[in-house]
């Protein structure tokens, strides 16, 4: 296929009759939908089916993290989600048998996402996940993807031979029997939760990190209760058995509470509870504090093990994500979110791939990416409930960390309470997510070898998110979230940090000059249609595998686009910025984007940031072909072409 | 009619057949559905007609304030406006006839609402009038409203023999005779625009207060250009000629166009211009720069005068608002955010004496309060316009005037221009607006006369805004921005500014006490359902004209509410906070949104806040009965009863 035709231009495949679809994907919950939406808005061919006949209509999952909160914002789908009145945590209570009295006493809170972490939004938003589901459901429908219901898989296999091109042959069935359908694909996607259809067919087996299972009941209702924490997160235990209350939108609480486990002795993974007997436990519990219920919503009682799949997938075709990879424990609010970032990893992947930029190799890194979140996320689990299993830290602790986290970078004379803290506090936030080096985050055994990698100072890493700026846009003066400003469009994000105009000058020159020569990552996947886009096209004018941001380290009104910025970077003129908004995080610093991102104030740098967000290498901003020659390096190691130099000489 | 019936309880005499209204709405444009919203949330019976087939289409007014995006936040219309994209303006940028070269060049920027103005909003949101008007319509068919069009009104009369509770009569017709309809009504509210039916009937005239008129060429449209500041708001001066430019949604432009003065000697009311001739001399005004257009969605010409009404009411029954009062130039853009605080301003007043808090006297405050912000409008308008009609300000100047209004309090040594500039960015911005004193804005001369009223370094003013302030939500740890807390629920908020709770603990304890007695402010008119009020009534589980918020200038974590606050106060839960908040303006302040207020950080304060946000009264508080007998002469100057000791002795 041609790397350069656009997405957009191949919409044109469609039609009902037609048996052909870049993708099936297979259930309707969080994972399926974040890839749907991701890859109908870049226009493939989805069959996405569901077998509920509708959309959760109550329960289930329901927290969405800061880190998250992030991403919905920057697929412009955060408005749909607070119209909702979502409850916010911003601290979680912990509560234990009062040593003076009967009954429980809080011991101290926690902040879900401390101020060391420079979140946009330092809580975690609470909604039912039938809501956060229609989200995107109506957003599916927008770029023309239903999602049919109530239909199930009943087979699959990838056969190169008879179809290179569609290579995995999919049967569906209504789940009644009322028709059945067989399609062919590029890929199959199974987001069925934990019990995947796909992944027993594969033979993919489970390890289970911890041997301990839990029988959990949770409910979700309205109550009349005197108990002062009803609207925050709390772990609670007493006396008479544990209970964590979490808050949700419409004066609804949840409450999980522990059934049983496997190191009972009468352990009995099917161990139940009536929804009465649930409520008395939470009532003794409680006391001092009184409770009742005016009404219950959802009710269920659930066996849950910690589980991470083996494989993620077989042969780079049959794709599995979410629950069908990875199950835990619901404490720590994980599922969705974790979700959500399986679905985005491997939306643009197989994107770049199908649009012709990466090679095909690039899909590998699906899953040693994800796995080894999933991997993280299980061990953090463990940890974070031996941490509060006997005795919750006290409130000092707690602040004393808080306290020390803020203060230093140097992370070298931690204690193991403070380093636990700051990794739990991470991980609850999604702002943990760190991945390992390979072809798309660089490190020193990188293809890519240039002194202009990494320079001095930068406080980048690879792997992990940009850090969050404001900076002030210059054609319309508007304060903006620099790392909101490139919506989620399938293209890694090219930000020229320009530090002093006046001394850059030539490197930005040289930058654009270089970087239109022949065969370089910027050439070599020029759209096919680049002389009839529209001059309102802001993010991808020449291409739609990168977005350019150009950022200044002085005032905006001393910016002049005309006079400063090379035509191919003014092109895209709303993505130019003035790096002129003051940070209370680094008070002292003339431009504090430049300065919290680590980069040089006066000779700015160059971040690639990944599709999804994360960075992929940072440079610094020279004079001559140096940066241009070390990023055409850099995308060397996974595009479908040699870059650069490299193909200049061939 | 009782004055504790609340106004839900009142919405039972609906039914289609029945003829008798509260209140009867000409024009659904801004005015008349914000004034139209207000009351049908709070359970009044409404006929709203308009004479067009549908909303406005296209153009028209456009511009929101920052104060105006506050008050569309505080009734939750805010999302639904900004989800359509609208255009921001930060910055005005001026432009001149080059000195050096041929055509214009920019001379600078200013800035819509300057750091000196502590807004959460500092620019001006642009979005087409229908589109807001749309958001307002929808909130209305929640509330059972639906506008009946196209209709108008035919005659109207005010006769209390007849019927003392309806004495308005009016008759209405189809715009093309369908249908005609004779209702009677509590009240006739005319947002007819400047050409006013009902204002012509009343025989009231319009005072021109600047003589000179005006021709104005207004086009919306998507236009391709090199002139680098499209995006912003620009005013240019070229020997061609003199433009207005407003960035809109979905990358449409406006400009406005001077096609004649009545100071021109050819002066013609009449005089138009095609659409290419505008277009032509804008083309002009423009160059060096290219502008062409590739559409225009809405073009026109109107004369428009500076005008004021000589009353907004004759009998306090038929009141008028919006355009039928006041008209003045587009420049400014204040059209609309004076319309919806017309709209405001009444709408709890009818409520208040509606609903039988309030004495039929506060009706006459409309008109006051109202008309006044009109004058200082038009006088503003005419001062802002001479600031700019031959040069504008250079940058430098612009810069130190920001810079001294950043920095001091004192306003004794500033010059015309600052004076000017400041005043200006108030008035843009919508913060400028202040009531003169009368019984609901305290001064020396209201009848309430204590030593706790204005305490020493208070820094509210009487019949402006509340200075905005961000808090922690005690119940659930949610940091919020405290002026918003309450919603446009038609009650006075009463904000407890509780101080250092060790040293204020018998003062809030007093406090709630003394307010308890029978016949003060808070028993005289208490819910006559207040016994069956659910628990999850969060502002008026006692009273509909009063709404409690308590904010103790402590840590979060170290207030318990059942130990901290008095029952009646606790009762008010999800509205009791921690002022513990850093805050740029108040840096070393250990409480922030007292120190703003210029409130003690240790004794804390009452302070009362109107029902459309403008401060009534500030008291310290104090042990004993002081701070409550205060608010109950404060109260007892509008209210319907005689409250505290004045009615205690009867």
């Amino acid at each position: 296929m041609d790397e350069r035709m656009a997405p957009c231009e191949r919409i044109g495949n469609t039609g009902a009759a037609s048996t052909k679809y870049d993708i099936v994907i297979i259930g309707a919950g969080p994972v399926g939908l974040l890839l749907s939406t991701c890859l109908a808005r870049w226009g493939y061919k989805i069959k996405h089916i569901d077998n509920r006949p509708e959309p959760t209509k109550t329960g289930r999952a329901d927290g969405i993290q800061p880190r998250s909160l992030d991403l919905l914002r920057n697929m412009g789908l955060k408005p749909a989600i607070m119209e909702h009145g979502p409850a916010k945590v911003y601290e979680v209570a912990f509560w234990d048998p009062s040593p003076t009295a009967e009954g429980i006493h809080r011991t101290g809170t926690w902040a879900s996402c401390p101020s060391f972490i420079d979140a946009r939004y330092p809580f975690t938003t609470l909604l039912h996940q039938g809501l956060i589901e229609r989200v995107f459901i109506a957003d599916l429908e927008k770029n023309g993807v239903e999602i049919q219901r109530p239909w199930t898989i009943k087979g699959f296999r990838t056969d190169e031979a008879t179809d290179a091109e569609f290579p995995v042959e999919v049967n569906l069935e209504h789940v009644e029997g009322k028709g059945k359908e067989t399609v062919r694909a590029k890929y199959l996607f199974s987001g069925e939760g934990a019990r995947s259809f796909v992944r027993e067919q594969l033979n993919i087996g489970i390890k289970h990190k911890d041997p301990i299972a839990h029988v959990w009941g949770v409910m979700d209702g309205v109550v009349e209760t005197d108990f002062p924490d009803i609207k925050m997160k709390c772990t609670i235990h007493s006396e008479h058995g544990s209970i964590m209350v979490i808050p949700r939108e419409n004066n609804m609480v949840r409450l999980y509470i522990q059934i049983a486990s496997s190191t009972d002795k009468d352990w009995n993974p099917r161990k139940t509870a009536t929804e009465e007997e649930v409520q008395n436990s939470a009532k003794k519990i409680l006391q001092p504090y009184n409770i009742k219920w005016e009404r219950v919503e959802w009710y269920s009682v659930y066996p849950i093990g910690q589980g991470i799949a083996d494989k993620y997938t077989l042969d780079h075709r049959v794709f599995m994500g979410g629950d069908a990879c990875h199950t835990h424990s619901p404490k720590a609010g994980q599922g969705m979110n974790t979700a959500f970032l399986d679905a985005l990893n491997l939306a643009w992947k197989i994107h770049h791939v199908e649009a012709g930029f990466a090679d095909r190799s690039l899909l590998h890194s699906y899953e040693s990416e994800r796995k080894l979140i999933a991997e993280n996320l299980l061990n953090f689990d463990a940890k974070y409930a031996a941490l509060f299993s006997q005795r919750p830290p006290a409130a000092k602790d707690v602040a004393a960390a808080t306290e020390q986290c803020s203060n230093k970078d140097d992370e070298g004379d931690e204690n193991q309470f403070i380093k636990t803290f700051k990794e739990s506090c991470e991980f609850t936030s999604g702002y943990g997510v760190a991945y390992d080096p390979n072809s798309l985050n660089w490190s020193p055994s990188h293809p890519a070898q240039s002194e202009v990698i990494n320079p001095k100072g930068n406080r980048l890493r690879t792997g992990r998110i940009l850090i969050n700026s404001d900076v002030t846009r210059v054609v319309d003066a508007n304060v903006v979230h620099l790392e909101q400003e490139v919506p989620v469009n399938g293209s890694f994000r090219i930000y020229v940090f320009a530090g002093n105009p006046t001394l850059t000058n030539q490197a930005i020159d040289d930058f654009a000059q270089n970087m239109s020569k022949k065969s370089t990552f910027f050439t070599a996947y020029l759209r096919r249609d680049i002389e009839t886009v529209s001059h309102h096209e802001r993010h991808n004018p020449h291409s739609h595998f990168l977005t350019f941001c150009v950022v200044f380290a002085t005032k905006r009104s001393s910016i002049e686009i005309s006079r400063d910025v090379p035509k191919l970077l003014a092109r895209y003129r709303d993505n130019i910025y003035a790096d002129d908004i003051w940070d209370q995080r680094v008070p002292d610093a003339k431009a504090a984007a430049h300065a919290k991102m680590g980069l040089n104030q006066e000779k700015g740098g160059i971040v690639v940031v990944r599709p999804d967000g994360y960075v992929g290498i940072v440079t610094s901003l020279v004079e001559g072909s140096g940066t241009v020659d070390a990023l055409n390096e850099y995308f060397s190691a996974f595009c479908s072409k040699k870059l650069g130099e490299a193909r200049a000489q061939l």
